[in-house]
């Protein structure tokens, strides 16, 4: 079970757009040429996070992509349900109902034991992407990348924001 | 991003062959038909958990399945694994390193970032499924199932046991 390399794509391009000034925009193009991914592929990941309202999305030709919302309020959950979706890794096909020996009329209270385990671990994962925001990840990068490096890579995005 | 149907299969045979006595199996055609499910990708879900160790195989016309160790010894972590493999569900492709303003001889002493966060994501659904074993899932079953239903299910398997 793999995730998307969009959704990679989906997280470093909310590192980058977490740069810009207020109402600034960062083109596709630009997000493309920053982390070397083809445009085309690209723009599906914007567009889903345009749809799950993650990014705002300028149109026309000097149109862009800006957070949404502060940096401190946008989860990497939310980042990879706009990517994957919201629906659990584990779809219950309720089996439990082939049982031979199982009365034709039988009601079950509760969803199959199985599934309840597997849902759990599912939002054991969500839980934990939840806990981290894009703020979080900004603090991280400081700590993690050369000061020049990082004046740098933020210069090269306000050189191209509209 | 969603698992394949074989690991709810899976974890379900695991549950049935729970009830055989030691050194009794039970066959694929009747792990199949007792879940309802075609016996051909039953048999791949199978070969899985058997080359993973998770369950002990017989082979010939007279050949089965039993686990191979102790259900409390068996978690939802070994039976997901042997079916989906043990690969993060996040691939890093490291697309930090296609940053135009990053000098050509740089080396990073951590890996990046964004896959950090995504692998202890990973790390937090591996350990929720291995915090349930098959025999925690028997009990749960046992609470769930009527006695009448639990006693048909195990007379069913017993009596295609070999």
């Amino acid at each position: 079970m793999q995730l998307k390399s969009q959704v990679e794509w989906a997280l470093h391009c909310c590192a980058i757009l977490g740069m810009l000034p207020p109402d600034r925009h960062l083109s596709a193009k630009a997000l493309a040429e920053f982390h070397g991914v083809p445009k085309e592929y690209l723009s599906k990941a914007l567009q889903s996070l345009s749809q799950a309202g993650v990014v705002h999305t300028t149109a026309g030709v000097a149109g862009g992509y800006r957070l949404a919302r502060p940096a401190g309020e946008l989860s990497f959950l939310d980042v990879v349900e706009a990517v994957e979706g919201r629906r659990s890794t584990f779809q219950c096909a309720n089996i439990r109902a082939n049982n031979p020996c199982r009365p034709a009329d039988q009601c079950d209270d509760k969803p199959c034991a199985v599934a309840r385990v597997m849902w759990d671990a599912d939002a054991a994962w969500r839980a934990s992407l939840a806990g981290v925001n894009l703020a979080g990840l900004a603090a991280t990068l400081n700590d993690d990348l050369s000061r020049e490096l990082l004046a740098a890579s933020e210069k090269w995005v306000l050189d191209r924001a509209r």
